[in-house]
């Protein structure tokens, strides 16, 4: 199988750079193809702008989607927005690794989203009618890949617990794993988080290693989220709110994802 | 009263453009002294790296909090990074403005928060003992001072009510208004979001304009969001979760501010 991880983190000489060299060992030894997206040493662009397109602007003024979508139609897009979309068809799982910096991702790997994710190609795809609204949300360019998130973070599991102060750790990655992996078609895995990674030696990091490699092994068997497709029923559409027969007068984020 | 407003929008010419040159109006005709970090315009340098300090690193390695830690105890941050600080230093209060992509700031935004947020002055601030987890989340260098968000969505407001399929707004914001504002010590308003950026007319642009200036007249006196203050007796210390005699048997994003 393919895979890819797109991976940032400043320093190689790290916690995450010790783990990203672990998963592609890891995963080569099984036989899997592997590419690594190592924003930080490919200098990547973060900022989504008029340059990712050699067209000019269909309108009087630059316009991010509609310019976008133009660029991904006509074949215009950025050389490096090329490569990481082709990077994407390619893969039959991808892992993006990142360390939690302000509850999310760097700034870095968000500007990898915004560019590579053009109109037309993870959004803006697909019929717009009465009972479909877009392929999205379980359907689209990317449905039949698996992705799964391997994140460091400075705080304990218990700041990220179900009452801990951060927001659970579920809710904090509800952006990324549903708005922006499940979005364009990928099944999520559950996320891999590994906590105080300031507090590291031998012994946990052998840990981290065993967790990791465990989930590299089943990255094609394990149970993805159950998150609700969009066009599956569950949605009155085009308001796209939840039924109201299913979980009654509950609301939140969890609702979103089918419970067993 | 002294504004700052943070802004990330790749074309003047758009409706962010034009909302956020009313508000600097409208600030101004009141008497307020406004600064803009337009980001884009600026170019601002998104990823945090070891260029971000002038100092060699403390360790054999880079490693992101500690040399930020370094370089904002030494001042050998990169300019760019203490103009910003200083600007925060100076405002009475902040506006962060952007168009939501992928339910979450622009790349070039968080890139502003990643590297002006440093070590020491917007977190890693203060005590750490057994009922004082550092100066976060109501306490902090920030405090003091209001922040509000004005964003903008391509989707329906329906898609991001309480069970709406991209999550409910306020969850969605919670990584940045709990995570990035109330964290260093803002007091956070209520935010200000525009659906369907995509059909605006006069007469709705009007409207938002309307709505824009009612908020931004009452920056100094309109209630802030009652997240709860970490180090108010609210938390378990070090644990970092909710008493469990408050909201009992409850989790999620919403036990973290108080009900009224």
């Amino acid at each position: 199988m393919n895979v890819l991880i797109v991976y940032a983190h400043p320093q190689p000489h790290s916690l995450n750079g010790a783990l990203k060299d672990f998963a592609v060992q890891h995963l080569e030894n099984a036989g899997h193809q592997v590419e690594v997206s190592d924003l930080y040493a490919m200098q990547w662009k973060s900022q989504l702008d008029a340059d990712d397109s050699s067209s000019p602007p269909l309108g009087d003024f630059y316009h991010p989607s509609s310019d976008s979508k133009q660029a991904f139609e006509q074949g215009t897009q950025a050389d490096d927005i090329n490569r990481e979309q082709a990077k994407l068809q390619r893969a039959d799982a991808v892992i993006f690794q990142f360390p939690l910096w302000w509850f999310s991702m760097p700034a870095i790997m968000k500007g990898w989203v915004d560019r590579v994710y053009a109109c037309g190609f993870a959004y803006g795809v697909g019929e717009h009618s009465d009972t479909h609204w877009g392929d999205r949300y379980g359907e689209g360019s990317l449905a039949g890949k698996r992705a799964m998130l391997l994140v460091t973070t400075g705080g304990w599991e218990s700041h990220y617990a179900p009452r801990g102060i951060n927001g659970p750790i579920d809710d904090l990655l509800f952006p990324i794993q549903h708005g922006i992996l499940f979005y364009p078609g990928f099944e999520v895995l559950p996320p891999l988080v590994f906590y105080r990674s300031n507090r590291m030696d031998e012994t946990r990091f052998a840990e981290c290693c065993t967790a990791l490699a465990q989930r590299l092994d089943t990255l094609w068997s394990a149970e993805p989220l159950a998150f609700r497709r969009q066009n599956g029923g569950d949605y009155l559409i085009p308001q796209l709110t939840l039924r109201p027969e299913i979980y009654p007068g509950e609301s939140g984020l969890s609702i979103h994802q089918q419970r067993k």
